[in-house]
Protein backbone atom coordinates (compact mmCIF):
# COMPACT_ATOMS: atom_id res chain seq x y z
CA UNK A 1 0.00 0.00 0.00
CA UNK A 2 2.67 2.29 1.19
CA UNK A 3 6.40 2.10 -0.11
CA UNK A 4 7.87 3.70 2.80
CA UNK A 5 6.66 4.69 6.41
CA UNK A 6 7.88 7.44 8.39
CA UNK A 7 6.77 7.64 11.83
CA UNK A 8 7.48 10.78 13.90
CA UNK A 9 7.66 10.32 17.47
CA UNK A 10 7.62 6.72 18.61
CA UNK A 11 6.38 6.06 21.57
CA UNK A 12 3.27 3.79 22.74
CA UNK A 13 1.15 4.93 19.54
CA UNK A 14 3.46 5.46 17.01
CA UNK A 15 5.51 2.51 17.74
CA UNK A 16 1.67 0.73 17.63
CA UNK A 17 0.99 2.21 14.61
CA UNK A 18 4.10 0.38 13.03
CA UNK A 19 3.67 -2.67 14.33
CA UNK A 20 0.22 -2.77 12.54
CA UNK A 21 1.50 -1.45 9.61
CA UNK A 22 4.03 -4.17 9.41
CA UNK A 23 1.90 -6.78 10.60
CA UNK A 24 -0.13 -6.08 7.90
CA UNK A 25 1.95 -5.62 5.40
CA UNK A 26 0.80 -2.25 4.44
CA UNK A 27 4.56 -0.68 3.71
CA UNK A 28 7.54 -2.35 2.71
CA UNK A 29 9.53 -0.18 4.87
CA UNK A 30 9.32 1.87 8.12
CA UNK A 31 11.69 4.91 9.32
CA UNK A 32 11.23 6.93 12.46
CA UNK A 33 12.70 10.50 13.22
CA UNK A 34 13.52 11.34 16.41
CA UNK A 35 15.64 13.71 18.18
CA UNK A 36 19.17 13.24 19.76
CA UNK A 37 18.06 12.53 23.61
CA UNK A 38 15.49 10.41 22.13
CA UNK A 39 18.20 7.65 20.80
CA UNK A 40 17.77 4.78 23.21
CA UNK A 41 14.12 5.11 22.48
CA UNK A 42 14.59 4.87 18.67
CA UNK A 43 17.63 2.22 19.30
CA UNK A 44 15.05 0.57 21.37
CA UNK A 45 13.00 0.33 18.83
CA UNK A 46 14.78 -0.70 16.28
CA UNK A 47 16.18 -3.47 18.30
CA UNK A 48 12.74 -4.89 19.03
CA UNK A 49 11.95 -4.71 14.85
CA UNK A 50 9.30 -2.34 15.33
CA UNK A 51 10.80 0.08 12.93
CA UNK A 52 13.69 -0.70 10.14
CA UNK A 53 15.72 2.09 10.57
CA UNK A 54 15.85 5.69 12.39
CA UNK A 55 17.24 9.06 11.82
CA UNK A 56 18.33 12.23 13.67
CA UNK A 57 17.85 14.04 10.46
CA UNK A 58 14.77 14.80 9.20
CA UNK A 59 15.74 15.39 5.59
CA UNK A 60 17.06 11.72 5.95
CA UNK A 61 13.90 10.56 7.72
CA UNK A 62 11.70 11.94 5.20
CA UNK A 63 13.46 10.91 2.09
CA UNK A 64 10.96 8.60 0.04
CA UNK A 65 8.48 8.32 2.41
CA UNK A 66 5.04 8.51 0.49
CA UNK A 67 3.26 8.08 3.95
CA UNK A 68 4.48 10.07 7.03
CA UNK A 69 2.52 9.97 10.44
CA UNK A 70 3.17 12.40 13.48
CA UNK A 71 2.75 10.58 16.60
CA UNK A 72 4.37 13.18 18.96
CA UNK A 73 2.49 14.86 22.03
CA UNK A 74 0.15 17.85 20.90
CA UNK A 75 2.21 20.80 22.12
CA UNK A 76 5.23 19.73 19.91
CA UNK A 77 3.45 20.07 16.53
CA UNK A 78 4.19 23.04 15.35
CA UNK A 79 7.99 22.48 15.62
CA UNK A 80 7.32 19.29 14.02
CA UNK A 81 5.96 21.22 11.06
CA UNK A 82 8.73 23.31 11.05
CA UNK A 83 11.38 20.55 10.36
CA UNK A 84 9.43 18.91 7.88
CA UNK A 85 7.78 22.26 5.61
CA UNK A 86 11.28 22.08 3.83
CA UNK A 87 11.25 18.40 2.45
CA UNK A 88 7.54 18.69 2.01
CA UNK A 89 6.30 16.45 -0.69
CA UNK A 90 3.07 16.99 -2.65
CA UNK A 91 3.13 13.45 -3.64
CA UNK A 92 3.18 11.69 0.13
CA UNK A 93 0.70 10.99 2.61
CA UNK A 94 0.73 13.43 6.17
CA UNK A 95 -1.07 12.46 9.07
CA UNK A 96 -1.29 12.67 12.84
CA UNK A 97 -2.16 10.96 15.76
CA UNK A 98 -2.90 14.11 18.05
CA UNK A 99 -5.84 13.68 20.46
CA UNK A 100 -6.42 17.34 19.74
CA UNK A 101 -7.42 18.40 16.20
CA UNK A 102 -8.05 22.61 16.29
CA UNK A 103 -4.90 22.77 18.35
CA UNK A 104 -3.01 20.35 15.33
CA UNK A 105 -4.58 22.24 12.21
CA UNK A 106 -3.64 25.43 14.10
CA UNK A 107 -0.07 24.72 14.10
CA UNK A 108 -0.22 23.58 10.38
CA UNK A 109 -1.94 26.75 10.10
CA UNK A 110 0.77 28.58 11.96
CA UNK A 111 3.82 26.92 9.65
CA UNK A 112 2.53 26.69 6.19
CA UNK A 113 -0.18 29.48 6.52
CA UNK A 114 -3.04 26.58 5.77
CA UNK A 115 -3.18 23.07 5.93
CA UNK A 116 -1.75 21.76 3.48
CA UNK A 117 -4.18 19.44 1.14
CA UNK A 118 -1.76 16.37 1.69
CA UNK A 119 -2.10 16.32 5.86
CA UNK A 120 -5.39 14.54 6.82
CA UNK A 121 -5.65 15.06 10.43
CA UNK A 122 -6.66 11.87 12.89
CA UNK A 123 -6.74 10.48 15.96
CA UNK A 124 -6.97 6.82 17.21
CA UNK A 125 -8.96 6.55 19.75
CA UNK A 126 -7.12 3.91 21.86
CA UNK A 127 -5.46 5.40 24.94
CA UNK A 128 -3.39 3.22 27.61
CA UNK A 129 -1.89 4.41 30.46
CA UNK A 130 1.27 2.35 29.61
CA UNK A 131 3.72 4.58 27.18
CA UNK A 132 6.80 3.95 25.71
CA UNK A 133 7.50 1.84 22.60
CA UNK A 134 8.32 -0.88 24.64
CA UNK A 135 4.34 -0.92 25.18
CA UNK A 136 3.60 -0.39 21.66
CA UNK A 137 1.86 -3.58 19.96
CA UNK A 138 -0.05 -4.28 16.53
CA UNK A 139 -3.18 -5.06 17.64
CA UNK A 140 -3.72 -1.89 19.77
CA UNK A 141 -5.94 -0.54 17.26
CA UNK A 142 -8.28 -3.19 16.82
CA UNK A 143 -11.89 -2.91 17.08
CA UNK A 144 -11.30 0.49 18.04
CA UNK A 145 -12.46 3.97 16.64
CA UNK A 146 -10.29 6.10 14.61
CA UNK A 147 -11.57 9.75 13.76
CA UNK A 148 -10.12 11.92 10.89
CA UNK A 149 -11.15 15.33 10.82
CA UNK A 150 -10.82 16.22 7.07
CA UNK A 151 -10.76 20.17 6.17
CA UNK A 152 -12.53 21.54 3.28
CA UNK A 153 -9.68 21.35 0.69
CA UNK A 154 -8.54 18.10 1.88
CA UNK A 155 -7.42 15.89 -0.90
CA UNK A 156 -10.46 13.46 -1.19
CA UNK A 157 -7.82 10.39 -2.29
CA UNK A 158 -5.44 10.30 0.24
CA UNK A 159 -8.39 10.78 3.10
CA UNK A 160 -9.80 7.22 1.52
CA UNK A 161 -6.10 6.02 1.36
CA UNK A 162 -5.60 7.04 5.46
CA UNK A 163 -9.26 5.41 5.54
CA UNK A 164 -8.35 2.05 4.23
CA UNK A 165 -4.78 2.01 6.25
CA UNK A 166 -6.72 2.48 9.19
CA UNK A 167 -9.60 -0.20 8.39
CA UNK A 168 -6.46 -2.80 7.60
CA UNK A 169 -5.25 -1.98 10.90
CA UNK A 170 -8.25 -2.97 12.43
CA UNK A 171 -9.98 0.21 13.50
CA UNK A 172 -13.28 1.84 12.96
CA UNK A 173 -13.12 5.07 11.40
CA UNK A 174 -15.50 8.09 11.79
CA UNK A 175 -14.80 11.11 9.90
CA UNK A 176 -16.25 14.29 11.34
CA UNK A 177 -15.23 17.96 11.92
CA UNK A 178 -12.00 19.43 13.64
CA UNK A 179 -14.59 21.04 15.71
CA UNK A 180 -17.32 17.88 16.81
CA UNK A 181 -14.06 16.14 17.71
CA UNK A 182 -12.71 18.59 19.93
CA UNK A 183 -16.16 19.05 21.92
CA UNK A 184 -17.11 15.17 21.92
CA UNK A 185 -13.45 14.48 22.84
CA UNK A 186 -13.27 16.98 25.94
CA UNK A 187 -16.29 15.39 27.18
CA UNK A 188 -15.45 11.93 27.14
CA UNK A 189 -11.87 11.65 27.56
CA UNK A 190 -10.31 15.45 28.68
CA UNK A 191 -12.92 15.82 31.51
CA UNK A 192 -12.43 12.33 32.75
CA UNK A 193 -8.81 12.68 33.22
CA UNK A 194 -8.83 16.24 34.97
CA UNK A 195 -11.48 14.27 37.49
CA UNK A 196 -8.84 11.48 37.91
CA UNK A 197 -5.88 13.78 38.81
CA UNK A 198 -8.03 15.86 40.49
CA UNK A 199 -9.35 13.01 42.70
CA UNK A 200 -6.53 10.93 43.01
CA UNK A 201 -4.53 14.81 44.41
CA UNK A 202 -6.70 15.53 46.40
CA UNK A 203 -6.71 11.56 48.32
CA UNK A 204 -2.97 11.91 47.77
CA UNK A 205 -2.67 14.74 50.18
CA UNK A 206 -5.26 13.12 52.48
CA UNK A 207 -3.16 10.04 52.58
CA UNK A 208 0.04 11.45 53.21
CA UNK A 209 -1.78 12.88 56.36
CA UNK A 210 -3.59 10.03 57.38
CA UNK A 211 -3.35 6.24 55.53
CA UNK A 212 -6.95 5.96 53.24
CA UNK A 213 -5.44 4.48 50.20
CA UNK A 214 -4.71 1.01 51.70
CA UNK A 215 -9.14 0.99 52.57
CA UNK A 216 -9.80 1.96 48.66
CA UNK A 217 -11.33 -0.76 47.07
CA UNK A 218 -11.26 -2.32 43.53
CA UNK A 219 -13.81 0.53 42.13
CA UNK A 220 -11.16 3.14 43.34
CA UNK A 221 -8.64 1.38 41.32
CA UNK A 222 -10.60 1.09 38.10
CA UNK A 223 -11.94 4.71 38.67
CA UNK A 224 -8.42 6.33 39.02
CA UNK A 225 -6.63 4.56 36.42
CA UNK A 226 -6.67 7.53 34.16
CA UNK A 227 -4.71 9.05 36.56
CA UNK A 228 -1.69 6.77 36.42
CA UNK A 229 -1.59 8.81 32.23
CA UNK A 230 1.41 10.37 31.16
CA UNK A 231 1.36 13.71 32.67
CA UNK A 232 3.62 15.76 29.76
CA UNK A 233 0.98 14.16 27.13
CA UNK A 234 -2.15 15.54 29.37
CA UNK A 235 -0.40 18.48 30.12
CA UNK A 236 -0.57 19.12 25.89
CA UNK A 237 -4.35 18.02 25.52
CA UNK A 238 -5.88 19.97 28.39
CA UNK A 239 -3.80 23.09 27.13
CA UNK A 240 -4.75 22.65 23.66
CA UNK A 241 -8.15 22.09 24.18
CA UNK A 242 -8.86 24.15 27.01
CA UNK A 243 -11.19 26.47 25.38
CA UNK A 244 -14.07 23.39 25.28
CA UNK A 245 -12.55 21.67 28.63
CA UNK A 246 -12.71 24.53 30.68
CA UNK A 247 -16.75 25.45 30.00
CA UNK A 248 -16.90 21.73 31.00
CA UNK A 249 -15.67 21.82 34.34
CA UNK A 250 -17.65 24.16 35.07
CA UNK A 251 -20.87 22.35 33.56
CA UNK A 252 -19.40 19.55 35.92
CA UNK A 253 -19.30 21.51 39.26
CA UNK A 254 -22.78 22.80 38.91
CA UNK A 255 -23.56 19.13 38.61
CA UNK A 256 -21.85 18.47 41.75
CA UNK A 257 -23.39 21.41 43.27
CA UNK A 258 -27.17 20.04 42.29
CA UNK A 259 -26.54 16.63 44.09
CA UNK A 260 -24.68 18.29 46.91
CA UNK A 261 -27.67 20.41 47.32
CA UNK A 262 -30.14 17.31 47.29
CA UNK A 263 -28.11 15.55 49.93
CA UNK A 264 -28.51 18.64 51.81
CA UNK A 265 -31.74 18.47 51.76
CA UNK A 266 -32.40 14.77 51.98
CA UNK A 267 -34.66 14.94 48.57
CA UNK A 268 -34.44 11.00 48.45
CA UNK A 269 -36.41 10.93 45.39
CA UNK A 270 -34.28 13.45 43.41
CA UNK A 271 -30.58 11.80 43.92
CA UNK A 272 -32.36 8.35 43.14
CA UNK A 273 -33.36 9.51 39.63
CA UNK A 274 -30.16 11.38 39.57
CA UNK A 275 -28.42 8.05 40.08
CA UNK A 276 -30.79 6.16 38.38
CA UNK A 277 -30.18 8.07 35.12
CA UNK A 278 -26.87 7.63 35.26
CA UNK A 279 -26.59 4.14 35.37
CA UNK A 280 -28.67 3.58 32.62
CA UNK A 281 -26.47 6.11 30.57
CA UNK A 282 -24.09 4.01 31.17
CA UNK A 283 -25.70 0.93 29.58
CA UNK A 284 -26.60 2.99 27.04
CA UNK A 285 -22.83 3.72 26.59
CA UNK A 286 -22.06 -0.33 27.14
CA UNK A 287 -24.44 -1.27 24.37
CA UNK A 288 -22.67 1.34 22.06
CA UNK A 289 -19.45 -1.00 23.01
CA UNK A 290 -20.95 -3.99 21.69
CA UNK A 291 -22.31 -2.82 18.01
CA UNK B 1 -17.54 -22.36 65.11
CA UNK B 2 -21.39 -21.10 64.50
CA UNK B 3 -24.28 -23.62 64.60
CA UNK B 4 -26.85 -21.56 62.99
CA UNK B 5 -25.95 -18.52 60.94
CA UNK B 6 -28.71 -16.04 60.11
CA UNK B 7 -28.24 -13.96 56.86
CA UNK B 8 -30.85 -10.96 57.31
CA UNK B 9 -30.38 -9.54 53.49
CA UNK B 10 -29.37 -12.26 51.20
CA UNK B 11 -28.55 -9.60 48.09
CA UNK B 12 -24.80 -10.00 46.65
CA UNK B 13 -23.05 -9.63 50.21
CA UNK B 14 -25.11 -11.42 52.07
CA UNK B 15 -25.26 -14.52 49.73
CA UNK B 16 -21.58 -14.19 49.41
CA UNK B 17 -21.31 -14.39 53.26
CA UNK B 18 -23.44 -17.14 53.26
CA UNK B 19 -21.34 -19.37 50.58
CA UNK B 20 -18.24 -18.56 52.36
CA UNK B 21 -19.08 -19.57 55.31
CA UNK B 22 -19.94 -22.59 54.18
CA UNK B 23 -17.08 -23.08 51.84
CA UNK B 24 -15.05 -22.82 55.12
CA UNK B 25 -17.19 -24.65 57.33
CA UNK B 26 -17.95 -22.11 59.81
CA UNK B 27 -21.36 -23.22 60.70
CA UNK B 28 -23.72 -26.06 60.50
CA UNK B 29 -26.99 -24.12 59.01
CA UNK B 30 -27.50 -21.12 57.27
CA UNK B 31 -31.03 -19.58 57.20
CA UNK B 32 -32.16 -16.38 56.06
CA UNK B 33 -34.86 -14.15 57.01
CA UNK B 34 -36.59 -11.97 54.32
CA UNK B 35 -39.91 -10.08 53.75
CA UNK B 36 -42.81 -11.35 51.64
CA UNK B 37 -41.99 -9.14 48.49
CA UNK B 38 -38.22 -10.92 49.02
CA UNK B 39 -39.95 -14.68 47.97
CA UNK B 40 -38.57 -14.87 44.91
CA UNK B 41 -34.81 -13.82 46.07
CA UNK B 42 -35.10 -16.09 48.68
CA UNK B 43 -35.99 -19.10 47.00
CA UNK B 44 -33.29 -18.71 44.61
CA UNK B 45 -30.94 -18.49 47.83
CA UNK B 46 -32.31 -21.95 48.71
CA UNK B 47 -32.42 -23.36 45.02
CA UNK B 48 -29.05 -22.25 45.02
CA UNK B 49 -27.30 -23.95 47.82
CA UNK B 50 -26.71 -20.60 49.00
CA UNK B 51 -28.79 -21.07 52.50
CA UNK B 52 -30.50 -24.03 54.31
CA UNK B 53 -33.62 -22.47 55.02
CA UNK B 54 -35.25 -19.06 54.93
CA UNK B 55 -38.37 -17.82 56.84
CA UNK B 56 -40.45 -14.67 56.40
CA UNK B 57 -40.96 -14.64 60.36
CA UNK B 58 -38.56 -13.41 62.03
CA UNK B 59 -39.10 -15.27 65.32
CA UNK B 60 -38.30 -18.37 63.41
CA UNK B 61 -35.49 -17.05 61.55
CA UNK B 62 -33.44 -16.24 64.57
CA UNK B 63 -34.53 -19.32 66.63
CA UNK B 64 -31.22 -21.11 68.02
CA UNK B 65 -28.78 -18.47 65.48
CA UNK B 66 -25.70 -17.99 67.00
CA UNK B 67 -24.40 -15.56 64.46
CA UNK B 68 -27.18 -12.92 62.72
CA UNK B 69 -25.08 -10.53 60.43
CA UNK B 70 -27.55 -8.24 58.81
CA UNK B 71 -26.99 -7.58 54.84
CA UNK B 72 -29.54 -5.12 54.06
CA UNK B 73 -29.13 -1.19 52.84
CA UNK B 74 -27.68 0.95 55.46
CA UNK B 75 -31.01 2.71 55.34
CA UNK B 76 -33.67 -0.04 56.43
CA UNK B 77 -30.99 -0.53 59.23
CA UNK B 78 -33.33 0.54 61.99
CA UNK B 79 -36.52 -1.06 60.81
CA UNK B 80 -34.55 -4.47 60.98
CA UNK B 81 -33.34 -3.34 64.75
CA UNK B 82 -36.85 -2.69 65.65
CA UNK B 83 -37.98 -6.56 64.29
CA UNK B 84 -35.14 -7.89 65.72
CA UNK B 85 -35.56 -6.57 69.12
CA UNK B 86 -37.94 -8.61 70.98
CA UNK B 87 -36.36 -11.61 69.96
CA UNK B 88 -32.67 -10.50 71.00
CA UNK B 89 -30.42 -13.22 72.44
CA UNK B 90 -27.79 -12.08 74.54
CA UNK B 91 -25.49 -15.60 73.46
CA UNK B 92 -25.31 -14.47 70.11
CA UNK B 93 -23.29 -12.48 68.08
CA UNK B 94 -24.62 -9.92 65.89
CA UNK B 95 -23.28 -7.77 62.91
CA UNK B 96 -23.90 -6.35 59.72
CA UNK B 97 -21.82 -4.92 56.54
CA UNK B 98 -23.07 -1.82 55.91
CA UNK B 99 -20.74 0.42 54.15
CA UNK B 100 -21.52 3.11 56.48
CA UNK B 101 -20.77 2.98 60.47
CA UNK B 102 -21.74 6.29 62.05
CA UNK B 103 -25.16 5.22 60.65
CA UNK B 104 -25.68 1.67 61.89
CA UNK B 105 -24.22 2.66 65.26
CA UNK B 106 -27.21 5.36 65.45
CA UNK B 107 -30.29 3.20 63.88
CA UNK B 108 -28.96 0.34 66.93
CA UNK B 109 -29.17 3.44 69.78
CA UNK B 110 -32.37 4.63 68.36
CA UNK B 111 -33.78 1.58 68.93
CA UNK B 112 -32.02 -0.10 72.20
CA UNK B 113 -31.12 3.20 73.94
CA UNK B 114 -27.39 2.20 73.34
CA UNK B 115 -25.26 -0.43 70.90
CA UNK B 116 -25.86 -3.91 72.59
CA UNK B 117 -22.28 -5.51 73.86
CA UNK B 118 -22.81 -8.63 71.18
CA UNK B 119 -23.28 -5.89 68.02
CA UNK B 120 -19.98 -5.89 66.56
CA UNK B 121 -20.19 -3.17 63.49
CA UNK B 122 -18.59 -4.35 60.36
CA UNK B 123 -17.79 -3.75 56.66
CA UNK B 124 -16.52 -5.59 54.02
CA UNK B 125 -15.13 -3.97 51.61
CA UNK B 126 -16.10 -5.38 48.31
CA UNK B 127 -18.19 -3.51 46.11
CA UNK B 128 -19.04 -4.71 42.86
CA UNK B 129 -21.65 -2.81 40.32
CA UNK B 130 -23.51 -6.61 39.88
CA UNK B 131 -25.85 -7.44 43.01
CA UNK B 132 -28.51 -10.36 43.65
CA UNK B 133 -27.85 -13.22 45.52
CA UNK B 134 -27.15 -15.06 41.80
CA UNK B 135 -24.26 -12.39 41.90
CA UNK B 136 -22.95 -14.30 44.86
CA UNK B 137 -19.63 -16.11 45.33
CA UNK B 138 -18.00 -17.60 47.95
CA UNK B 139 -14.15 -15.68 46.66
CA UNK B 140 -15.60 -12.34 47.02
CA UNK B 141 -14.10 -11.16 50.46
CA UNK B 142 -10.70 -12.98 49.43
CA UNK B 143 -7.64 -10.83 49.62
CA UNK B 144 -10.16 -7.85 50.34
CA UNK B 145 -10.86 -5.64 53.62
CA UNK B 146 -12.79 -6.19 56.33
CA UNK B 147 -13.16 -3.30 58.77
CA UNK B 148 -14.50 -3.86 62.07
CA UNK B 149 -15.28 -0.54 64.42
CA UNK B 150 -16.28 -1.83 68.03
CA UNK B 151 -17.76 0.74 70.27
CA UNK B 152 -16.37 1.36 73.73
CA UNK B 153 -18.21 -1.33 75.28
CA UNK B 154 -18.15 -3.94 72.72
CA UNK B 155 -17.45 -7.50 74.06
CA UNK B 156 -13.38 -8.02 73.28
CA UNK B 157 -14.62 -11.73 73.01
CA UNK B 158 -17.09 -10.91 70.24
CA UNK B 159 -14.74 -8.90 68.46
CA UNK B 160 -11.94 -11.67 67.97
CA UNK B 161 -14.83 -14.20 67.16
CA UNK B 162 -15.89 -12.02 64.26
CA UNK B 163 -12.25 -11.10 62.98
CA UNK B 164 -11.49 -15.02 63.42
CA UNK B 165 -14.56 -15.27 60.98
CA UNK B 166 -13.59 -13.22 58.52
CA UNK B 167 -10.37 -14.05 58.37
CA UNK B 168 -10.93 -17.62 57.70
CA UNK B 169 -13.13 -16.36 54.43
CA UNK B 170 -10.08 -14.75 53.66
CA UNK B 171 -10.16 -11.04 54.28
CA UNK B 172 -7.59 -8.60 56.47
CA UNK B 173 -9.50 -7.53 58.68
CA UNK B 174 -9.06 -3.61 60.65
CA UNK B 175 -10.01 -2.74 63.51
CA UNK B 176 -10.57 1.77 63.32
CA UNK B 177 -13.59 3.72 64.95
CA UNK B 178 -16.52 4.43 63.48
CA UNK B 179 -15.52 7.65 62.98
CA UNK B 180 -12.30 7.30 61.12
CA UNK B 181 -14.21 4.36 58.94
CA UNK B 182 -17.13 6.69 57.26
CA UNK B 183 -14.41 9.68 57.06
CA UNK B 184 -12.03 6.89 54.97
CA UNK B 185 -14.59 5.22 53.39
CA UNK B 186 -16.32 8.94 52.10
CA UNK B 187 -12.82 9.84 50.51
CA UNK B 188 -11.95 6.22 49.05
CA UNK B 189 -15.55 5.20 48.15
CA UNK B 190 -18.52 7.53 48.61
CA UNK B 191 -16.98 10.86 46.54
CA UNK B 192 -15.86 8.64 43.66
CA UNK B 193 -19.26 7.26 42.88
CA UNK B 194 -20.69 10.39 43.20
CA UNK B 195 -18.08 11.47 40.89
CA UNK B 196 -18.81 8.77 38.36
CA UNK B 197 -22.46 9.11 39.24
CA UNK B 198 -22.90 12.95 38.25
CA UNK B 199 -20.03 12.00 34.93
CA UNK B 200 -21.99 9.84 33.50
CA UNK B 201 -25.47 11.60 33.94
CA UNK B 202 -23.94 14.76 32.79
CA UNK B 203 -22.61 13.05 29.23
CA UNK B 204 -25.88 10.84 29.23
CA UNK B 205 -27.61 14.30 29.03
CA UNK B 206 -25.09 15.47 26.43
CA UNK B 207 -25.29 11.90 24.40
CA UNK B 208 -29.25 12.53 23.65
CA UNK B 209 -28.39 15.55 21.99
CA UNK B 210 -25.66 14.62 19.57
CA UNK B 211 -24.19 11.29 20.25
CA UNK B 212 -20.53 11.25 22.30
CA UNK B 213 -20.26 7.26 23.81
CA UNK B 214 -19.49 5.73 20.72
CA UNK B 215 -16.77 7.78 21.02
CA UNK B 216 -15.40 6.97 24.25
CA UNK B 217 -12.77 4.55 25.20
CA UNK B 218 -11.22 1.89 27.12
CA UNK B 219 -10.35 4.84 30.28
CA UNK B 220 -13.71 6.09 29.92
CA UNK B 221 -15.36 2.61 30.53
CA UNK B 222 -12.95 1.92 33.90
CA UNK B 223 -13.96 5.37 34.95
CA UNK B 224 -17.74 5.12 34.67
CA UNK B 225 -17.97 1.25 35.50
CA UNK B 226 -19.04 2.09 39.36
CA UNK B 227 -21.59 4.61 37.81
CA UNK B 228 -23.35 1.23 36.88
CA UNK B 229 -23.75 0.58 41.29
CA UNK B 230 -27.20 -0.08 42.61
CA UNK B 231 -28.85 3.61 42.79
CA UNK B 232 -31.07 2.02 45.87
CA UNK B 233 -28.04 1.00 47.68
CA UNK B 234 -25.66 4.49 46.88
CA UNK B 235 -28.87 6.40 48.03
CA UNK B 236 -29.11 4.99 51.26
CA UNK B 237 -25.23 5.55 51.71
CA UNK B 238 -25.06 8.94 50.44
CA UNK B 239 -27.52 10.07 52.96
CA UNK B 240 -26.58 7.93 55.69
CA UNK B 241 -23.01 9.26 54.94
CA UNK B 242 -23.89 12.76 53.87
CA UNK B 243 -21.58 14.95 56.82
CA UNK B 244 -18.88 13.33 55.88
CA UNK B 245 -19.52 13.70 52.00
CA UNK B 246 -20.89 16.86 51.42
CA UNK B 247 -17.32 18.56 52.66
CA UNK B 248 -15.74 16.22 50.32
CA UNK B 249 -17.39 17.52 47.17
CA UNK B 250 -16.56 21.04 48.54
CA UNK B 251 -12.87 20.09 48.55
CA UNK B 252 -13.28 18.80 45.03
CA UNK B 253 -15.10 21.44 43.69
CA UNK B 254 -12.05 23.66 45.02
CA UNK B 255 -9.95 21.32 43.37
CA UNK B 256 -11.12 21.45 40.22
CA UNK B 257 -11.50 25.70 40.21
CA UNK B 258 -7.88 25.01 40.84
CA UNK B 259 -6.89 23.21 37.90
CA UNK B 260 -9.42 25.18 35.81
CA UNK B 261 -7.62 28.23 36.46
CA UNK B 262 -4.29 26.84 35.87
CA UNK B 263 -5.69 26.04 32.53
CA UNK B 264 -6.61 29.57 31.83
CA UNK B 265 -3.73 31.21 32.84
CA UNK B 266 -1.52 28.39 30.76
CA UNK B 267 -0.01 27.80 34.13
CA UNK B 268 2.00 24.91 32.79
CA UNK B 269 4.50 23.79 35.06
CA UNK B 270 1.80 24.15 37.89
CA UNK B 271 -0.33 21.67 35.82
CA UNK B 272 2.61 19.40 35.17
CA UNK B 273 3.20 19.01 39.17
CA UNK B 274 -0.74 18.79 39.59
CA UNK B 275 -1.21 16.02 37.42
CA UNK B 276 2.65 14.18 38.43
CA UNK B 277 1.62 14.22 41.73
CA UNK B 278 -1.49 12.31 41.17
CA UNK B 279 0.14 9.65 39.02
CA UNK B 280 2.25 9.27 41.96
CA UNK B 281 -0.11 9.20 44.26
CA UNK B 282 -1.70 6.27 42.31
CA UNK B 283 1.23 4.37 42.12
CA UNK B 284 1.51 5.22 46.32
CA UNK B 285 -2.04 3.04 46.06
CA UNK B 286 -1.52 0.56 43.71
CA UNK B 287 1.69 -0.46 45.56
CA UNK B 288 -0.71 -0.57 49.14
CA UNK B 289 -2.62 -3.70 46.90
CA UNK B 290 0.30 -5.72 46.44
CA UNK B 291 1.34 -5.61 50.03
Amino acid sequence: MFKRLCVIGTGLIGGSIARAARAQGLCQEIVAFGREKNLPNLKLAKELGVIDQFYTDIGLALENADLVIIATPVGSMQGIFELIKPYWNEQALYSDAGSTKGSVVAAATAVFGHVPVNFVPAHPIAGAERSGVDASHAELFKNRRLIITPLEDTDPQLLDKLTVFWQRIGSSVSVMSVEHHDTVLAATSHLPHILAFALVGLLGRKDEQREIFKYAAGGFKDFSRIASSDPTMWLDICLANKQEIIPLIQQFKTELSHIEQLLADNQSRQLFDTFTYARNARQRFLDTLDD
